[in-house]
């Protein structure tokens, strides 16, 4: 088969590899039908994930079709569309149990890092019962891919954590797809009083603007002239909730800064480097702060949530590729900013030749 | 009346005063009974806390008797004894309406730092209704005057903070009042599955010990020994809850490495300088941090719990002097490693004579 493999030094290349095969009772094959490129494949093509070792079938999103399925699978069935979720789950560990397969002590996130993932035609998921899901008919396959990961992410990390209640004031600092599914989620959601996006290029500043965001503010106005006038928006009190969704040391310093008292901040970035805390400003001010890494607990609320309408990732897709094509795909979502991409979904060929995508 | 006042320099001294009168409607004048001295005088001492000037009364803690009331405080009555809160609540602005009386736009902590508090034979209490508690029958009046302050701050910023449940693992940073209170009620309120306690020196370490503590640390073995030996009694999972109850970059290095995944950090330190944030590590681990100055909301169940004994601050007041004698007890509780001071408590000299202590 053809799997997207890094090969180190910023490099990938597809190559021919053999199908993967049941090698556990609970292990499932599944022959992807969409994949996509998540911001953390190009931490690991920048060399920041250390678990990812060169040689590597890259991706942890997609869905496809049940292939087969080892022994102990019992709520599946060969030939069910299903959605893959980034975080492999045994379901029975400490930290299962805990609602946290984040923290998985035989999963977690390891597709496309620490084992084979899903950037290829047919991919091995440990600890099938728990790590899949069946995808409803209703909703449309490539957009389906959105929710192995994105938004759940979203929701999990940015709404849950950041404890948005009806009339709260939100700040999302990043225009990237969490950032613009997390406000999207708040408006349709919960009913915020009022929220503000802070991002830098004016084009995706105007998509959060056209998406119900009351304020939006560019960095390149300057820290200073972007924060006076956030909080001018608040009256200078500060936001009930800061959802930090960049994962640098600048972001986390605008995200303490934007906060309120008795606020909250979710942090969703993924951070290569500690920050400074301002608790000689902070101690005193009644705030909570969250990390969290993405559980997908929710994940069959958010395919209801779907279905239902109560929202609409569509609007992530903005680029599809064939399999064959995926150099360029990696290329446009490299340059996001350049093309304009949020999600680029790559399409299996011999599935783009008999049309069922 | 005589009143303990700031000179700056690290300098107190008792002087004269006119006696406070009724300025507002909303105000009382209490005739203090008993005070006490908190690590916030100490911290004003030492010149850091800039919002409070020389010439202050200090002290924002104490029990005494109404001696006249503004027309306007309608629940209490002349000559009841009471609790004075260090935190003075409007109970009608922004913060107050959202249980935030520590971010009062008129109030929060001002006694004895933006108007002149409780080291004094009278003081006047602004936004009285809010302010004060009748103090019951049953309660010791010297061991009242820890519900001022001591006992709230480890209940709202420890216990609360730290959402401790039952069979959480609980590490306390720090040996001081608000740590041993918050060890006491951890096990007294919520059956914790284990405790640890990281000090530094040996009798309150024992003291800890001889309260519960499963294990006890101190700091002087190294913060490598330390670390490891509290991590492997959670299994090297990291604790449930940490309560980081110092308020350096120390301890608060401590608490990062110590709390597990999906893990609270309570931090009730007051904190000087901004600390380094280990976000590399924690973006991942599903951690929640908290900070809170007391809001002293709790204040009316706390003395509830201590009429019922489910908490017993009693082995808080550990010396007792005079007013006439504060010099020696602000030295006993400055020099509390030596003295093995806890909270001392000081008696007005006229109720010292007549024996209403």
């Amino acid at each position: 088969m053809k799997a997207v493999i890094y090969n180190g030094d910023s490099k990938i290349a597809v190559e021919d590899r053999p199908k993967p095969m049941i090698l556990e009772p609970t292990d499932a094959i599944i022959k992807v039908v969409h994949t996509t490129i998540c911001g953390t494949d190009l931490h690991i093509l920048q060399g920041h994930v250390p678990t990812c070792i060169p040689g590597r079938v890259l991706g942890h999103e997609g869905v496809g079709l049940v292939q087969s399925l080892g022994p102990a699978v019992r709520n599946f069935t060969v030939g069910q569309m299903v959605l893959i979720s980034c975080i492999t789950s045994c379901g029975m560990c400490h930290y299962c149990r805990r609602k946290m397969p984040s923290q998985c002590e035989s999963g977690g996130w390891i597709l496309g890092n620490k084992i084979d993932g899903t950037q290829a035609e047919y991919v091995r998921i440990p600890h099938a019962p728990f790590s899949l899901h069946v995808l409803p008919e209703s909703i449309d396959r490539k957009v389906a891919v959105t929710l192995s990961d994105t938004v759940p992410t979203s929701y999990e990390c940015g709404i849950l954590n950041g404890e948005i209640k009806p009339g709260s004031s939100v700040a999302i600092i990043g225009t990237g797809p969490i950032g613009l599914m997390i406000l999207q989620m708040a408006k349709n959601l919960f009913g915020p009083s009022m929220t503000a996006v802070i991002g830098r290029g004016i084009p995706r500043l105007e998509t959060a603007k056209s998406m119900g965001a009351d304020h939006t503010f560019s960095i390149i106005e300057g820290h200073d002239a972007v924060m006076s006038s956030a909080l001018a928006a608040t009256k200078d009190r500060g936001f009930d909730v800061v959802i930090e969704a960049v994962g640098t040391p600048e972001s986390f310093e605008i995200a303490q800064g934007l906060v309120g008292a008795g606020g909250t901040i979710a942090s969703l970035g993924v951070f290569g480097e500690s920050c400074k805390l301002h608790l000689e400003k902070l101690w005193s001010r009644n705030i909570c702060l969250r990390t969290r890494l993405i559980d997908a607990i929710t994940t069959p609320d958010l395919l209801k949530m779907v279905e239902a309408g109560g929202i609409d990732p569509k609007f992530l897709v903005s680029h599809s590729f064939t399999f064959d094509d995926i150099h360029n795909a990696y290329e446009a979502f490299e340059a996001s900013s350049k093309h304009g991409a949020l999600k680029v979904v790559v399409t299996m060929p011999d599935l783009v030749m008999n049309g069922s995508s």
